[in-house]
């Protein structure tokens, strides 16, 4: 969402009934304590899913549960299995945020991350869900054994645009997480039919693979050392432009 | 929408490549100047809708186009004759906002008040119309001959909770336009089953027609002069009492 | 239906439980009295609702009950309003024969009838409706307060061909009422794709639409001073006729 | 259809490109000679397919064609190799009136006839259908190998109430045809609950199969030697009975 | 099914709950007595059901029950009581191997018989059904009054391909079934579009119906005196062909 | 597929089209070198997939490809990258047989795969995919850059019922790849209502979750040293056997 909307939804779904919210100005907005576990770019970070759980545990305050993020390069039941031996009984909980090409059946996942943490006796480790939740999720996969949900895109009133940050380069090593593809990218869209090709960032560019013509790259900086570098269009500008690319736009172009 | 997001909502419908906007700050974001026709209030202030409209062509200035709103009181078609009779050649238009509930074929009325306006020499009339719009509608209603739309709801990126207002008495006299039930009103909630009713404000309370309960009014004063006087409730308190109503929730309340 | 059934349909109507019949062989045939209410063509013969009330009032025998048409030329709420004070408590009830064109939700229009009247204190005025009417809109707009209901097609066991006969200029004014289109009409068919155009009476003819064929009137006199004037056909001609235009049409004709 | 509606019937067949028509009426109306084949009961009164044949043969003018009904006791392919080796050269066609029951794939019956006709010989026999049929039947049977066919119910413009006379009794012998009960019989309906109850004439009455209350014959005789010997019910008294009916009505009974 | 699985499948039939098998080595491998009744074959042999009903009533052991098979050449119910009146007392079933062609509502059949039956005081007759059963139809039949099922395909656990191998000609003579088309054939197929023609055996060869090329005859002898006299092709030759064949194919062709 | 019938299904697949059968048996019945892959069970041997990788290159004839199994224990982009660091250019392929449950998007898996191996210059590694393969999912893999399919279950023509060997526990220690459950396991059933519950081996058995009896355990030993040691029921016993269990089956038990 917005950002200028966030504290309003998050004030929003706290009165609804959550139980807590996760960004600053929200918890602010709402008069509690804010929330979260580690993100993804802590793990990789440090290029490997045990030196992170144990940095964190290292340094966070007592105070602050130790909570897992299990789905970074391995499976699931692979990587809740090792953060269960690294933490031992001081691991609180575990976080699945599995990206959705790896959750063909989601419920069956939990089930065999419960299975293996009991077995190996690590019964009081939570588990804990994020992304791709509704309402009717929620309650699929509390019956699979999940103990918590971190709900976001379902609860706003509005539709989204969902996207992510993610690295996916580190002083040019390769480092994606499962689900995102490794390496600095460019787009390059060809100018007449508006279609977009992504590549290495060091490939060169190719043709439109719709219809031959010469294409361009599309990233280029908006915002260097804190400033704004880009040239800002006024809304009669953007209009115009917008106007022009949907002259461009026929059923072909759509339909690839 | 939520007037603190009306200036972007307006901004992205004009850049998108709408002609215009009818909010004062959205224009000012947008940099044009605002248009717009007159409203319901207007007629119902007059009680009369042919004196409404001679009385906004003679204070109106003369560049403002004389758009005569036609569907307060009467049919769409014998509005707009009375329209043109009373305005001649200075009649720019004729804008229908029909209720919802008089909508049974849109298209076929605005080919009457097409045919009403043509046969008796109107020609250079325009018929515009606002309310309940998409671009499905847009496109069969200008295949049926309409000049000029205004959109509201349909280009906002957000599910709307519609509501109006609507001036229902004036100085004691019923004055409700077609759509809209006569004279102020009280609603009365049954605090067990949460079932609202709806009366004139003077007849008093009835029993719940779900439960059998006593019910209570409902309607507070939140504004006088100026002033909010309304007790303003925290978050915290307000996720108690949502918690609380949802208690009160059943299959038998929703189902009413 | 064909007037030759009707006395039949009448008598099977009647013993199938409805409570009266309008036809008088209808009647009868059954052998109770018809009963009825008066016409649009009443209240369009005066041009004037009001007048067309109270005339009605004036020179019917008491025992007739006043019913007031009040759809003709504004809206249902608004005639309705009018008629009350107009008859006062003579007033027995209203009939909505309301366009389908208008009937956007006919069960909140009805609502809006009867609490206008209500609030006025016209509790004991009945609402009637006729027109489009099946056995699963009788139930819904009997709990929308309608009393009674003239039912007329869905009780034919046949398919139907609808029609209306209606004034729509009198002495040279247009005087159509809500959902026709006012004045005199011609018929203007292309002998080669069979496709019509209705134009006002004494507008030139037109190319075809389709085909850019001429076109012909077909507007032609049946019978004059009750003297049938039109040629009959034989069922040997009328079936070469029929199987010659069968030969004209073509799926590109039929999907305009 | 109603006897009173046929002739009218039969002329808008006629007129809408039927080729002929069999009701002696109908054909008076059109000015055309009636056409029709022979029935099941003459086959029935003959109580032998052939000799049924053999005599429509001897006694019917030459210029009447010899169709044989091929359905009423044995299979229509055996029947059809009967009445060619019956009739010979003199065999103008076959006519099939197929009860519903026995018409799993008509399309592949009627392949099934034309190949056994022709492969000994009888190429010149024609094959007529009759019954059930319908402008989408009358297409995949044409191309399955029918010449010509007898259409009623599909074309008339109102619902029908199916029912047909059949001799299912001959001097005390039963001689149904293919699709009926052989035999005379009673009907015995429960007054109660309305359920009905069909028996051999002579069997004795039973207990209502639904509610277990006595139930009463239903045949009346209504014209004997040619007078109407029934009482007549004036439409007032059958709309009591018909709306005594209606209240045992429930939907249990109903569902049966 | 293919013969090597058909004791496996008779045994899982068995343990399944069925009360009998029929082939000589399923029964072999469950461990009873098989169960069967006379097949088509037996009455087209005798060209007369009668006759075949009463041989097998003559030679057959006394502890074999008498069912006779009742659908090879004319209506069901005809035949069982053609087979009632022969064979009398001694009769204690009647099979209905209807072809689906004949079985427009199999059920209707079934009461008809019973009914018949049971009218002519056959009342311990029992009915047996075989053919295109599954658990719905076996559900229906047995309220509309059959006594025993022959199933067979249902109940194997994989797709068949159905055939069947039946007489239809006897020395020179026609003799198919109902459902059958009589004398022996020849299949033609295209070598270009694949496409079959089925003809009498001595009828001349006819171009492809779809693309005119030459046909040539599909039928050659593949056991002569009890030896294979065919060509065997290797896996390998059988994969080329398939393939060539299969280059062949074409939307076109399929879809005819 | 039952090992019976496994040579005459890999004989008409490879009739059919496939270019090879994998089962000895097979191979031999058609004639050609039988062709597969490293099973998961040799990672598992290994409990490491980069030994079982090395040792399957260091042990196997040259001419054998090197196709490493990449889905066993973590996330298959990560063990493709693992395999090919490991086995550099003597790499020519990877397999993935990704369970069900982890395969959200299975198309979106193989892209990133083959990005992350072009990225590295592995562009001449193939991509193998096995299990839950059908002709719409082989034509969407192979857009999306699959090079080979190993089907099975959907070449066979009959259904089959699942089953699956896994090695869940090596010499005490749990080793179950990803899909499923780690350790020995015990399945108790409710003698009363059928219902099986899984437990690790060692657990004490439970009530019945549905109806609270005793339930009892189900594992017994069929073979010991190549031995049957199991007593097997004749078919007359497992026939009463299992009427006997559906009669204790009931709406109630099939629904858990």
């Amino acid at each position: 969402m917005h950002p200028a909307l966030c504290p309003m939804l998050d004030r929003a779904a706290y009165i609804g009934g959550l139980d807590g919210v996760s960004s600053l100005k929200g918890a602010e907005a709402v008069g509690v304590e804010p929330k979260g576990t580690m993100p993804h770019a802590l793990i990789i970070a440090f290029e490997d899913q045990v030196k992170a759980w144990e940095a964190f545990d290292e340094v966070m305050a007592p105070e602050v549960p130790r909570i897992a993020l299990v789905d970074t390069y391995s499976d699931e039941k692979m990587e809740a299995i090792m953060a269960a031996e690294a933490l031992k009984d001081r691991l609180d909980g575990v976080r699945l945020d599995t990206p959705r090409s790896r959750k063909g059946d989601f419920a069956e996942i939990i089930r065999e991350v419960r299975w293996e943490l009991d077995i190996r006796g690590y019964q009081d480790v939570k588990i804990l869900v994020s992304g791709g939740l509704n309402e009717g999720r929620v309650r699929i996969l509390s019956e699979a054994g999940v103990d918590a949900f971190g709900v976001g895109t379902a609860v706003s009133d509005a539709p989204t645009l969902n996207f992510a940050m993610d690295i996916v380069e580190l002083e040019g090593r390769l480092t994606a997480k499962r689900g995102k593809l490794g390496g600095k990218k460019q787009v390059w869209r060809c100018p007449e039919c508006l279609a977009d090709t992504v590549l290495p960032f060091k490939a060169s560019s190719q043709k439109c693979p719709i219809c031959g013509n010469k294409t361009e790259p599309m990233l280029k900086p908006l915002v260097k050392d804190g400033e704004i570098v880009a040239e800002l269009l006024k809304p009669k500008e953007i209009r115009e432009y917008v106007l022009q690319q949907i002259g461009k736009l026929s059923l072909k172009n759509i339909s690839h």
